[in-house]
């Protein structure tokens, strides 16, 4: 039986680090709630209208709302410890720790962490994408030379959202080789990656999801059924085994645990924060 | 002058939470460091592994190191709680005080947050992310009927890279469209959006920002030449205020700031975690 709870995220910004941080410990109970943002929390009346906000879910639901918080100002964050609930503020947690082991002030500046503290920084998170589309599917071979990381499989294995999300979080630049029926036939690497080997990361899929995946893009199709896939991902398999490609399957994983795993393995570097 | 401090992200999944929070508050100091995330630390061996590296560090630099981690298995947790460092542990600074409030034990389970709980959710967020590219640039029109938003603006003021950013991160359908020169020219909104008004959101940029981002894709261009975008960013910026649509000037935004303004003013559901 899962409490009834209201639960917010507060923030001075764009909340998205008391949405991640809260969302990692809501994970951790089953609890039945819907949280709510309230982003661009930055001045005393919008910690009113928060705190209105929150006191009111509170009223309906009949328990203490739990409201997590990101808001570097002290003076903000007091205004907003004054609601009636539960206020679990991530700063005030811990920036006085690191202060006193620092042994320095911490700056108070709003924004620092989502925001665009550095404009090289975006040029190159964007730059990344659209390296990232255009070298997307093998469409532009030439582009290899300049990849972070190659990843290679069978056509819907996960490899575009990998590589999008690469680029978007760490500013690495992800290609992308769709293994084709030749490749698959012949069990080695084509040659156009051969030069690439240390940059290549395989992917793949068991076929039943593969199936599926596919049969929501092209229902009863070759293409889309389990035999197909059965016999593509067979195929791909054995040519990651022939040519010792490091290789994920991806049934099971999120896009962001794919993307660890892959920069774990070839050790590559983060761009961004 | 900067301490030179080792800083190490340590989770028994992605990392991806551990980089948040630990980015998070070290944006508040001035504090010169080059993080290191040790993902997938989910075993005695990993943990052992973790902490010979971290001490190392700490050798080399002579600073006690700071480690943010997230573990979830209390034996693991205590367990990197010998290295010779600061550990400030999420899981344990918060699940405590959550437990007694909600009268409940957590679940102690890993890599809820950024794993794949759910492949419902998994789905939707590769459709979303489809939607995202092949609703790019007003290619496909009939597909505004899906959209959840569309980005009005000129061409490079940063719709695309927010387009795809909202799919990933909160399963929204966000479809685009670059003003022609046809709507500059006649300042209205064009027949294709009047149906789709209320899911509408404008994006401008500086002129002086479109010119350098523009040099970079098409340099000495009439496109990318100061004048043309100052004469396309004024056009814009008036049938956005002719037509009342609600807008945002990307040039000092990120891409996280862009997408909350956008969620925020449009009420647009989260749809993902």
């Amino acid at each position: 039986m899962n409490p009834d709870r209201s639960v917010f995220f507060v923030s001075d910004r764009t909340g998205i680090t008391a949405e991640t941080l809260g969302h990692s410990l809501l994970t951790q109970f089953s609890l039945d709630c819907n949280p709510v943002s309230l982003p661009f929390t930055d001045s005393p009346g919008a910690v009113d209208a928060a705190i209105e906000r929150i006191e009111a879910a509170g009223r309906a639901t009949g328990a203490r709302p739990i409201v997590f918080s990101t808001i570097i100002d002290a003076g903000l964050r007091n205004r907003l410890r004054r609601v009636n609930a539960v206020v679990l503020d991530f700063f005030d947690t811990f920036i006085g720790p690191l202060e006193s082991e620092l042994g320095m002030e911490s700056s108070h500046t709003v924004g620092q962490s989502h925001g665009m503290a550095d404009p090289g920084a975006y040029n190159l998170r964007i730059d990344a994408m659209n390296y990232a589309l255009s070298a997307d599917d093998g469409a532009i071979v030439r582009h290899y030379e300049q990849a972070d990381v190659i990843l290679v499989g069978v056509s819907r294995c996960g490899k575009t959202p990998t590589c999008i999300y690469m680029a978007l979080h760490y500013g690495l630049f992800a290609a992308n080789y769709p293994l084709t029926d030749d490749d698959l036939l012949s069990g080695r690497l084509p040659e156009v990656l051969r030069p690439h080997r240390d940059h290549l990361y395989a992917l793949t899929i068991r076929p039943e999801r593969l199936a599926q995946i596919r049969a929501e893009r092209r229902p009863d199709t070759r293409y889309a059924s389990l035999r197909q896939c059965q016999y593509e991902t067979v195929r791909a398999e054995g040519l990651f085994h022939q040519e010792k490609l490091p290789f994920s399957d991806t049934t099971t994983m999120s896009i962001e645990e794919i993307a660890a795993m892959i920069i774990q393995t070839r050790q590559l570097p983060r761009r961004l924060y």
